[in-house]
């Protein structure tokens, strides 16, 4: 090889290509980093087995972990917390439990329970337990094609509780097969997006209450809602829309203060129940339920009967039960998951996606046993716990002891509170989670996030959650296809005074060397862009000969490929390379290669790329590249050509 | 600022923040990246407007291009293809016709209009257009659904050519929309599975010609194919099997010894129609036809009657035909266009995936026209074509002007010819193209390919060809998927004598610096990613600090984050480099950044993370970075804690 010479000169360090791994070890390593990237056995190495198994359970149940840090500081802002999401959670079991066809005290249920088991095993702080208005109304959708939940109440209820078993299996065992990474692919754009469109359906739903309106449509879309209303002018009730703004304006004015403030910090924590209070008073003593103000009116007394003895596992509908089940099941812990991590974010901690399935798993299991439906986190309460300042998911404990103390004492006392008034906090605590200004954050960073974001609030708002979650979802994932799809290339120049080679569209004072081009390739080499590159790497070539053309600069003799963003590539990238190479050849020009990754030196080695490319134009900095052309260059300016046709054949052999 | 000093002396070059672009140019830019990435109007620049039009003429119309070019050499190869062809479509339209409950004359309409127009349209100089059997079974099933297609023939036939239109304008569109690079999602490891798997399913379906079998099943899976076969054990016909026997093996011998010598090649290429010709005299000299071997029977004479006024627009099955149109047209194309890339991928041209869209999508609505159904390019009537040495779409325009000629005059000629020699033809070219050494290599040099490729063929086999296709693509986007989920994170080291950091796993020669760790992220930073990499930067610090108190050495100060393979970056992305730098404040340690890119310098800057981290803490290269911390590790050597612990304040300010 003529090239030996300059070889030693200039090349201190070859590119070396890894020791190769045993097939196994490789893809145990893989699977490690893929389904176990926060090493969860790290903690248990070199630990006596008692210790093992204290860590293991605490793994598992967190509750172990954090009540002995427990103070009575933290229980005192738990406590408050507790009783107002108790307060919102009488109003909106009943309601939900209504959406899904089933009696009214089931709701009351099902935020005893769950809630209980939750605070045993989940991982986030602020997270209320309850259930929730989509999957309560895809359940009767789902559910009411098989069976009438009117004509056969009994045989309903046996099947949404089986669906119930099967929701919280199903989200035990993904969460068990460590699938939990699947909640990463819920961006914070997506977060955003869907929290704000979220917040705004269940402010729409309330002008239900406020408006005083007995119908209502079952769907949550703008579209939908607004007809529902302008359809029912006439049904309006002046006297609930009164009560309502009056109880909006004074929860807004307390949390106007409290912002400014935050020594009024109470005074917002304590309004919510204040209304409520304020609210019954006022419609017992005015009888105000007699001109169109609805009150929560009678509840059944007594906590949850068992029923496990329910479960239909030998019903001839046992495979709508499942579906049903699995369905709502993705849906709820998507919603709870997206909800416990927004908040999450905001509070800085993090939350372990697999934990979390397992904690849903096991509520939802658990409440199937105990005459309660399905249950996640719901966005409202989970925002009024956040907002009524809770600090661990003690406050859970607190709602669920308050719902059972309901249950057993206080049903009566419920009687005459104002639908009005629950509606109020609502949109008051939703009205403080729409964040336009980290909308407006994300125009000026990410123009795509923000495009996420909008199509998540927008499916939201005008289709369902499902649809903005999907939509988002999709075009969060079309973005990093997208990436990989068209990669960034382009031309390196050199910094002057230094060996340094960088991209001449980012440093103005890079420059160009003449004779060689320099393209630098931005993303793996897939088959999803290697067509794409063929083409573009074609293109730059195209237009630098043009350049030189016009400018009638030295001749285009090297380019050099510089693959230091190239993580891996696969046999379409590598069948592109070897069409690259073939082409170079056809057009007289030499090609190299610059700091291929370890992965990739892997793979040109086993498709013989290497061979075809030649050893000796693989180069460990695009510095040293251009230092062996410039070499031949300049020292055998005159011979070069003849150098460049005499190796060609050689490398072909 | 304290480090003003250090800084002049070892930095030339600062990292620059691309000039911000106006966000409409930036756009465009994107468009035509993602869209127009061959750049299709190059050619048309600085040209006469006389030449514009002819070279866009040129552009939409290949055979402009290539024809002036072609010359007799060419043409005997074509016309001995287009023959061997012709051959095949005669059988091939009849019997996928009788699937699709069409008159088998449709199926030889089929093979004479759409051929024409690819010829003249179409980029793939292998592909030999005719009717399909998944789609043709496929618009049976939909349709038939609506309109029995023995009760009422007209109308069915009407549906038929409905669908067929709006297939044909559902692909001309996706190909005028530039939606041709979705044919990029289709990898080589995915073609060669696909085509392996199709190869198998085509020979199995051969077997009902080969056993002389009436009744057959219509799905194309192995596993009802061979229930088909061995519970009609009493049907099969031992003269047939005899016959399919020794025309398989002639034909195998043939091709074997035409690949031994290339001199042999003519007889391999002649061997299809010499079959044919000696089974049909075999057969009406021994009227084999009375003893179980079929023979194709009675055909109609003349060609194509016009069918546009059949259009049923008006139809109230309009919906339903459109739907067909649209899933068949998708599937077909998907096939056709797999099918011509990957002989295109053998003979080293390129297809333009926009291009065979319009060409397949004009091929069908003038199809449409002409009494034709769908029609694409099959697998196995290409694979002969190619097979039989075919060298420009020409070979479709003799097979047009042999089945027109067939149409018109020689259908009694065929009404002998045995099918059971067609199904040899068949298999024995398809034997040709399961490439299992191709295979082989795909698992020597990249597993995952082998696993696309492998559930590509399983799918195929063992569902449907819509099922590999789905499952393969499925795969390969997955793959990009992880790629970004959980990018490879490495620790760099200094190669001895240089200012150049690697590796330390690829390069054996590669030492840690004392003091500060370098992490090498490999992948764009996005919210898929964006949990792992901040546990994973954890790790790697714990992990490094642990190193350091078991071997006492010099304390860790300092973690570099090296950005150039670092694409691009999102809002979770930068949100994720914000806590890493809080965690880093917590352990007392500095966070420097090396070469982050120009995409991820203007959002670092606009999300003010530049401001956080400090802009004197960001260096163009890792040599820089390192020699800047060591600058105070040695020269300030006993001071450097205080100054550490002075700046941390400034920075957060």
């Amino acid at each position: 090889m003529g090239n030996a010479h300059f070889d030693d000169q200039y090349s201190h360090q070859k590119v070396e290509i890894p020791a190769p791994k045993p097939f196994l070890k490789t893809l145990k390593s893989c699977v490690k980093e893929t389904l176990f990237p926060d090493d969860p056995f790290r903690k248990f190495k070199n630990q006596s087995l008692t210790k093992k198994l204290a860590l293991g359970l605490q793994y598992f149940v967190p509750i172990l972990d954090w009540a002995p840090r427990y103070t009575f500081q933290l229980f005192k802002a738990d406590f408050i917390a507790g009783i107002t999401i108790a307060s919102l959670a009488v109003p909106q079991g009943i309601s939900y439990a209504g959406l899904a066809n089933l009696p009214p005290v089931i709701g009351l249920y099902s935020s005893f329970v769950p809630p209980m088991v939750y605070a045993m095993l989940g991982s986030s702080k602020h997270l209320a337990i309850g259930n929730v208005a989509v999957p309560s109304l895809l359940i009767s959708a789902m559910l009411g094609r098989v069976v009438n939940p009117h004509d056969n109440p009994k045989l309903y209820l046996q099947l949404v509780f089986t669906a119930t078993f099967f929701a919280g299996v199903f989200q035990a065992s993904l969460g068990l097969l460590r699938l939990g990474f699947i909640v990463d692919f819920l961006s914070h754009a997506t977060i955003l997006g869907f929290m704000g469109g979220a917040a705004t359906v269940v402010c729409l739903q309330q002008l239900k209450g406020i408006l005083g309106l007995v119908h209502f449509t079952h769907e949550t879309d703008i579209v939908s809602v607004m007809r529902s209303i302008f359809s029912q002018l006439h049904q309006w009730r002046w006297e609930s829309g009164v009560l309502g703004c009056c109880f909006l304006f004074f929860l807004l004015l307390t949390r106007y203060f409290s912002k400014k403030k935050p020594a009024f910090f109470w005074i917002s924590c304590m309004a919510p129940l204040t209304s409520v209070i304020l609210g019954s008073v006022l419609v017992y003593f005015t009888h105000a339920e007699k001109n169109g103000v609805q009150v929560i009116g009678h509840l059944k007394k007594g906590i949850n009967p068992p029923s496990y003895s329910e479960l239909a596992f030998s019903s001839q509908y046992l495979t709508t039960a499942i579906k049903t089940g699995i369905v709502t099941g993705v849906i709820a812990m998507a919603e709870g998951i997206a909800v416990g991590r927004s908040f999450a974010i905001v509070e800085n901690y993090h939350i372990d996606g697999n934990k979390e399935m397992i904690a849903f798993g096991m509520m939802n299991i658990a409440g199937s046993c105990t005459s309660c439906y399905l249950t996640t986190g719901p966005f409202s309460r989970t925002a009024v716990n956040f907002n009524a300042g809770c600090k661990t998911a003690v406050s859970n404990i607190v709602m669920a002891t308050a719902v059972m103390i309901t249950l057993l004492l206080l049903t009566p006392l419920f009687h005459y509170t104002p639908l009005v008034v629950l509606s109020s906090i609502i949109i008051s605590a939703m009205l403080g989670i729409i964040d336009y200004n980290a909308a407006i954050h994300l125009w000026k960073v990410d123009k795509y996030d923000f495009l996420v974001c909008i199509s998540s609030f927008i499916g939201v708002v005008f289709g369902s959650v499902e649809v903005g979650l999907i939509v988002a979802v999709a075009m969060s994932l079309l973005r990093i296809l997208l990436f990989v799809a068209r990669p960034k290339t382009f031309v390196l120049g050199k910094i002057p005074n230094s060996m340094t080679y960088r991209n001449t569209e980012q440093y103005s004072a890079a420059s160009s060397v003449p004779g060689i081009l320099i393209i630098h390739i931005d993303a793996p080499i897939y088959f999803a862009n290697a067509s794409y590159l063929r083409e573009r790497i074609s293109r730059w070539i195209d237009e630098e000969e043009e350049k030189q053309r016009t400018l009638s600069e030295i001749e285009l003799q090297y380019v050099i490929l510089d693959m230091s963003a190239v993580g891996n590539i696969d046999t379409s990238g590598i069948s592109m390379l070897e069409e690259v190479k073939r082409n170079a050849d056809r057009r007289c020009l030499k090609l190299l290669l610059a700091n291929p990754g370890g992965e990739v030196m892997k793979k040109l080695d086993k498709s013989n790329f290497i061979d075809t490319i030649g050893k000796e134009w693989i180069y460990l900095t695009v510095g040293e590249a251009v230092n062996a052309c410039n070499y031949i260059l300049h020292t055998c300016k005159f011979q070069s050509k003849r150098i460049e046709s005499s190796t060609i054949p050689d490398d072909n052999v």
